[in-house]
């Protein structure tokens, strides 16, 4: 990003982070009041708010803003509610990828774990750790939809956002469930992979927050192709730039172990095209060796190289310049409001930055 | 319950089933777009909506009627929004308590272990069925509000409606929490017993369902207190009738194994009334055979005589039967609509009855 522009994100985060805080607030106290046990569980909470990049938000609210719509409080309510459905869906891909960590920090079913065996409880604190990130992930997904309701936006325009409010969270959890699959049967296509990103990441963080902006505007049906011609190839390079990073981020930046999505044998794009490519012998070594949870540091090193040498690095650092591309080009129309239109341009390069 | 009168669950059943068969038709061809491997999927939705007694949609729907609600098909829709929230609790509670069997049939995450089997994908079936009905319930939490918002009820009436609804959602999550917490530090007094009932049971079945009626049918203020009298010892009285049968239960009838809620160490009310009751000794037998996976046909049968012997279970049932009895007086009131007082005196036997 061009750091003389002011960033898209830090547009709307101000009022994002206002809505969270004031709608947590809220739910403390009444949390409280049920019990005092579950002021551990708004403590992993907030915890978790405080590590969004908002860029749901921040799609949702220049899809808003890009529509026409005025600069209000109300939006910031709304945008800020999907940062709840992704809380959801971080929480509870924890639980089912057995990740220990999130963004450098214990994830909320070790965090949940941490206070069983502090509190010398009987049982085993792994399992109740899960069960309590099933259930705060369920209780992110209600108060996800309990703020958007309660955004102050008219009912409306509230209506008119349930189509992509609805969809979104929909294709989030059938894309998680389609990569679940993928990762089971050993999917090593491109296609299937493709597939995945399409609705676990294109749809879900780009296309649905910016039509939902334009529908909450009233302009969805006039928006809708341009803001989906942007936001699903900005969405799959996204994701791609993501995986890159998964398998050759600095911990320091991703939060997570080197080569952590190789030892969680995820099938990404980046392994599809590698597989593709490699001579066959290597190509079974990396099957072999992907999804090894004791994956050695060399063994890392060693696939790293193979992604590399193979060409399929290049081929998707070549697709993440395509993608970016096209959703440049999107973006030259009048249709959009110029000011957003600026913004998402800049967004583009945030999203797919190689350094988060 | 009277056999010469019509269930007051049956008044409402062929709605909530219509509404539920339509709003599963749509939803099975939109995820067999996104992908044929989402089918079993929504096989395993169907068979646990099949499964459900329509307890909750059948209070909300006396709680709309005793307002002076109409006998329109849209309350139908809305109550049968419940169902998918009851699913989502029921689906990912067997997660939470790794139980084999809902209702006699597998639970969601065995069946979908099973899927993996048959499919002789790699990886663990168990952990695939479990990550895979984390994702289904919360497809069910989704689901449920999308019924609620679109189930043709007016703006007003729906906004009217979200209070209960939002305070639902969070109490039955925050109760289940509150389960998990007394399970697993060996909770075992009656006051710990009843809090849990009061948020995860009463509340929930109950209570909040009635005042979602009420609120949808513009009388929230004025008739909340009056189903709060009624529907929280009822929801008590429920519970406990649950746990009762829980432990005496015929297998056939509740769909579980006998004895399997001591198998699974429940930190029920009949618990709690046993060990303040029994001596010492006994009660340090109790203690250790209760939660024990392994525990024996033997064993059962000694915690039941001990149940029994100790007067535990003769406190259980004098508690349902005060419970019941103050649900019964709270409907000696002129609040509540002729027709449906009748239906909700009929509902307090339908929802204690010793067969299920």
């Amino acid at each position: 990003m061009n750091p003389a522009n002011p960033s898209p994100v830090s547009a709307v985060r101000p009022a994002v982070d206002a809505a969270l805080a004031e709608f947590m607030e809220h739910r403390r106290k009444l949390m409280a009041e049920i019990g005092p046990e579950l002021v551990p569980v708004m403590d992993a909470l907030d915890h978790m708010l405080a590590g969004g990049k908002r860029l749901r938000p921040a799609f949702c609210y220049w899809g808003w803003r890009g529509a026409g719509g005025a600069e209000i409080p109300e939006i910031g309510t709304a945008a800020a509610a999907l940062e709840f459905l992704q809380a959801c869906a971080l929480i509870h891909d924890d639980v089912i990828d057995n990740s220990d960590t999130r963004r450098g920090r214990p994830a909320t079913h070790r965090r949940l774990a941490a206070l069983h065996e502090r509190s010398g409880w009987d049982g085993d604190p792994a399992a109740f750790g899960r069960g309590a990130a099933v259930l705060i992930g369920d209780l992110c997904l209600a108060w996800c939809e309990e703020m958007y309701s309660a955004s102050g936006l008219g009912e409306a325009a509230l209506r008119a956002g349930r189509g992509p409010f609805d969809m979104m969270r929909t294709e989030v959890m059938a894309g998680q469930y389609l990569d679940m699959i993928e990762q089971e049967r050993g999917g090593e296509t491109v296609e299937a992979a493709l597939r995945v990103m399409h609705y676990k990441s294109a749809k879900y963080t780009v296309e649905r927050p910016l039509h939902l902006g334009a529908a909450l505007a009233g302009r969805h049906d006039e928006l809708a192709p341009v803001f989906t011609a942007y936001g699903v190839p900005l969405g799959v390079a996204f994701q791609l730039r993501d995986d890159v990073l998964g398998v050759f981020g600095d911990p320091a930046q991703t939060g997570k172990p080197a080569g952590d999505d190789l030892r969680e044998g995820k099938r990404t794009l980046v392994v599809a095209e590698t597989l593709s490519r490699a001579r066959s012998g290597d190509a079974d070594r990396f099957r072999t060796l992907l999804g090894d949870p004791a994956l050695s540091a060399e063994s890392v090193d060693w696939m790293r190289a193979l992604i590399t040498a193979s060409g399929g690095l290049a081929a998707c650092e070549q697709r993440i310049d395509d993608y970016t591309a096209r959703a440049s080009a999107a973006l030259d129309t009048d249709a959009i409001a110029p000011e957003a239109r600026a913004a998402l341009a800049d967004l583009i390069v945030a999203a797919t930055a190689r350094e988060r």
